[in-house]
């Protein structure tokens, strides 16, 4: 279960503005959610056309999903959202406002959040061409396990009824839905969770390689290695202090520390490339001569590419299986899309460290240095 | 043609060091290839190993390609080599030194300079899983046309006759080959030329996108622009200086000026991953929803995602086919090898870097300052 | 002489718009300029109060230098101009438009181009605080010698006859004046060969900081020779394009290819810095214990120090002598104000890279584009 | 008092290996120094002459530190130590190891610990030129209050009483010295302390600057601001991490944990010459136009500067003085040698990168990854 499906249900307030029952709602799904077990894939954004121009003041309007009538027993929406990640393998689709942009009124009719099972009429997914090639787990050991896809999401004249739906119609309340209900803070939390265990297999896959091909006594090298340490050491420091500092919040839910899971979601979009990048470099012409399972298992071949691709401390057979997962991490279409998708994980970091810098409290470090402006023995001459 | 093969025909004294014979067969080959019209592939590096050690030193030092006979008629060569690309579609294949590494004595037996027909006896390539998946044009723009392959050498005791040998066992003349050949002056020339038309390429296809979602109007994406254009404009300026200032060599052959091309090989490669950084950027959740061509054709779906992916100023059919371009020179497994191989083109930047400082004429700017200092006023003190 | 005054000079077309008289007093002050050998200062943009704001729109409007009288033999101005380098030593300021931030035409009382000579009633120059502290060459060799001066040139109701005025309250002519005479190319081949030089020196001054203290072999110490040795390759490379390509202009005069400069003028900015820092980097705590003349004299301490501070090739005195020329590099007050100045040069980096995204012909990539994605074997569907 | 004194005096087994004298010694300093609230500054590195070579191999062997003869009632020593800070303004100098260069048993002579008041016979600091121009609080804000010279302190056989004497002629304790008393720990967690307040007043001179000329509306600039933050935010949640995690050690010392405090200061120099370049880039031409205070205070130009300089929220006035303070932050010689001093705290940040790698727990890492490639379903061949 998202961990906005609970944000939403414990702190749900917010969607009293508009109607008690939209709290309601979203109470009644999270325990829905929570005692069926219900995996969900959600749709954050709009589609992609002209970034100028907000949703309304776009030429074809009415693409984009919106509300198309209220009726008595639910509504009816219309029209296409991005970017259903794991659309075709969950249960339901949760329709949520994005973090990074705010919506003024003339937006109101595509200021939607609801929950609708995969399997509703006129909702379909147009996935994207599928990074799993049915490559054996050797040659492809993440693909062929993890893709996830990626998919837009048609909604055509689908019909929501009223007890699925929590935002109806209010930009408004869209805008404060991610900040108010604590969904970005639980979400950062899983996030920022899921960065650590990253880092951490990024981090021994490269350790992996040095040692294989015995470039760990290099300063280049070895400096590429702090680096990725370095931001491990960052998010493990970030996720501590949220979770010591963790406090219930006003509806009784344990909440972590906002501030420094905030600094972490916005820090690791900045600096994950760049860990990508190591591994990639530190790869080198390991990852262009990588033969597959069956040159291996080859009569004709298995033993020269065994024998060709040994390194310092492994046979060709098993160093090759980790260049692959470095490929796989790096250079393959799988791979490639990881590093893209956790960039814009949250949105564009470009949008988010201005929303960052607007929400951080200043006022604090403006009054010192003022005040030590202050300490001074000069006198302020008079010019009146 | 490579510009290697002009290069030893047309300088080749270096090789009769050994024995005039090879600076024969150099020039020989060199008219035979260039009125034949002889495509070559060539490989230049030992497979990695241990990179701590010389290749001797190798624990199984056999492995990588070496002289094992020499005979009346010809030598026998065995072992591996990498990295031949474009390998299975060349008609024969030059064996030459690496540029980056200099070997000793010790590493005679590896130090060879040949060439043979791919379909010589004992000669085999193996290949790397094709990054071609039988795609349409559409789908996959670059790989279902340009995918070039790279393959690792292996030679089972092939004989090469010495009419096609011009380096045999010899350290001191592989390490010099490169440059005394002016080997490496003309393979730079067309590398700078592809790069200069590769950033052009680039460029294109990142100004076609900035036009297709309206977002060329903000600072940081012009800023992104920009700095495509000032490598563009740079690499320019570094080829014309270069065809300018070319003269002939010692052989006749017009030659161009070198400085300006060693400036430029060293850098592209400092650059060029930054440059497929910002395409990807820009593209942002435009390279993760790309339906395929196939759904364009479909009655059920075509014109949903017509709709659903239209851009500013394209119709989703355009506009896809264009994101689809930018996701294979970035994305895709054959994208990012392409990245890939343009950062190692030359080999490793960290040793290129190391031997641009070692080769580059220092003492001009040394004098420069040093004559500076003493245009001082002080008097020397006397510490006798 | 400025190379502006030459450029208003000799395309003088421009001023005629408003009045023949103008041009007329553009090509007679050039002339003057050329055969009185009169040094210039300049001062190009406003006060910097409310960067969000036109000029006309600042709340103390009247601050900065604006038109307050035409009278029939010249006119009046009054206000605030900012940067004068070099003011207290040249024999005339021209007051010019700033190259980067066009003005509306309500920003017209602002828009003015004239020449007064430095003495003129009315006119001062408030002046920073002096770098050269009365140190010796050996002490502080560059801001003993090459300290230039900052200045706010203030005008209280000066009076600039007609003959020295080239624009007078006009901001569409203002706009176009840099681009229009060529001043923008004359100033940056200027510039640029400024640059050149400026690189090989701070080249030389690190390789002998390499020498001194035996650093040159070490592998990252000698990439960021590299660096900066790259960075010195492409601006002779932009240089040189830039003069080779030069052709006549339509006034006749020699006139360098703007491309290339244009885009060495942005590079350079934005490298400059980090060229600074591979000085400060390599000086390490060499930057730090710096004896002075006077020590090195001093009977008591002048054999210790010269003992202490030797280095692998110089006596303490030499080595000292050498650091403090890096320190003064780096950084004292003048050395980082140096470096400061370099960045903003031609305004800020920010917005020269917008506008030169915006002024760069980005057509003929996008068609190259556009051409290839024509040439793909997918039939496009009908959606009519 | 020093971190490395408590250190020392608490954990001082080590000291034992040699004689359990100097434990007593190193022990009993501590108390004296914590009774007599000793201030002690301290020297840790040898003369910068040839980095190539260890100490003993120096060409003039001598100079550095080194003892020269024991005696009954303490040791002679003898030569040229840098760099001690605050050295004139302090009661005694700690002799101290470095923390980066581990030294071989030929550099014995040259591994010492002990202390000494600074008014030693024969003790002599060579100090730098002072950064302090007797400006007024006004005009530097900074180095007229805080300046802290930097020392060459040469010891001209300088008598040192055992009881004052920790560590004497052993190269393998010295090696060890900063991480066995867990000075190293308690270094780092005053240094981190230390750097959080300095971001804290860095961050807020920023922001202020922001405020004054009206530019925080501007995306770059918001990033900019946004930069300072995160590595605020980052330190913080170091030192939170390290102080939440504290233990007693074996002496019974409070010890905060130096997983988080490694990270914090293995980070910080790699990003504080950035925050600093920030403040830089932000005052802009701010930074070039400054008056002094006596300006200000002047009958005939006071009011014109005062007008002149005015900012959108502020008087000239007192715009220069935050203007003055950001300049003798970034490009005064006490700014500059701030941001330089920050960058070689600890050490060259490349050799500290190095031993950081080098001490890093790796194997689980490493493990985690050799796990999942054991989790594959392909069959491994059979190749003997």
């Amino acid at each position: 279960m998202n961990a906005e499906v609970m944000a939403m249900g414990m702190n749900n307030e917010l969607f009293k503005e508009a109607d008690p029952m939209f709290a309601d709602n979203a109470r009644a799904y999270y325990e829905y959610a929570r005692e069926n077990d219900i995996s969900l894939t959600h749709t954050l954004i709009h589609p992609q056309v002209n970034r100028e121009k907000a949703q309304h003041e776009q030429k074809d309007a009415n693409m984009a999903l919106h509300l198309v009538e209220k009726k008595s027993d639910g509504i009816i929406v219309d029209g296409v959202r991005l970017l259903a990640t794991q659309g075709g393998i969950t249960d339901e689709i949760l329709v949520f406002p994005s973090t990074v942009k705010p919506a003024g009124e003339l937006d109101d009719p595509y200021s939607l959040a609801f929950v609708v099972p995969n399997n509703t009429e006129g909702l379909s997914f147009i996935s994207r061409e599928s990074f799993d090639q049915n490559k054996s787990t050797y040659d492809h050991p993440l693909s062929s396990r993890f893709e996830e896809g990626d998919a837009i999401v048609h909604f055509d004249n689908v019909f929501v009824p009223w007890e699925k739906v929590f935002v109806c119609g209010n930009s408004s309340i869209c805008n404060r839905t991610f900040k108010e209900t604590n969904a970005v803070v639980h979400m950062s939390h899983q996030v920022v969770a899921k960065n650590v265990i990253k880092t951490e297999f990024l981090l021994g896959t490269v350790l992996n390689i040095m040692d294989s091909i015995g470039i760990d006594g290099f300063q280049h090298v070895k400096d590429k290695g702090t680096e990725i340490m370095l931001t491990l050491e960052t998010m493990k420091s970030h996720l501590y202090r949220s979770e010591q500092n963790a406090t219930l919040d006003r509806s009784g839910t344990m909440t972590p520390d906002f501030e420094a899971l905030n600094a972490a979601r916005n820090y690791y979009p900045r600096v994950y490339p760049r860990l990508v990048e190591i591994l990639r470099i530190l790869g080198a012409s390991g990852l262009m001569g990588i033969p597959s399972e069956a040159d291996f298992q080859s009569p004709e071949i298995g033993m020269i590419v065994n024998r060709a691709l040994q390194s310092k401390n492994l046979q060709g057979y098993e160093r090759v299986q980790l260049f692959r997962l470095a490929w796989d991490m790096t250079l393959s279409a799988f791979g490639s899309r990881q590093m893209h998708y956790e960039y814009y994980f949250f949105g564009d970091p470009i949008k988010m460290g201005m929303a960052y810098f607007d929400q951080y409290d200043k006022e604090p470090y403006k009054q010192y240095v003022q005040d030590f402006l202050q300490q001074t023995t000069a006198v302020k001459p008079n010019f009146s």
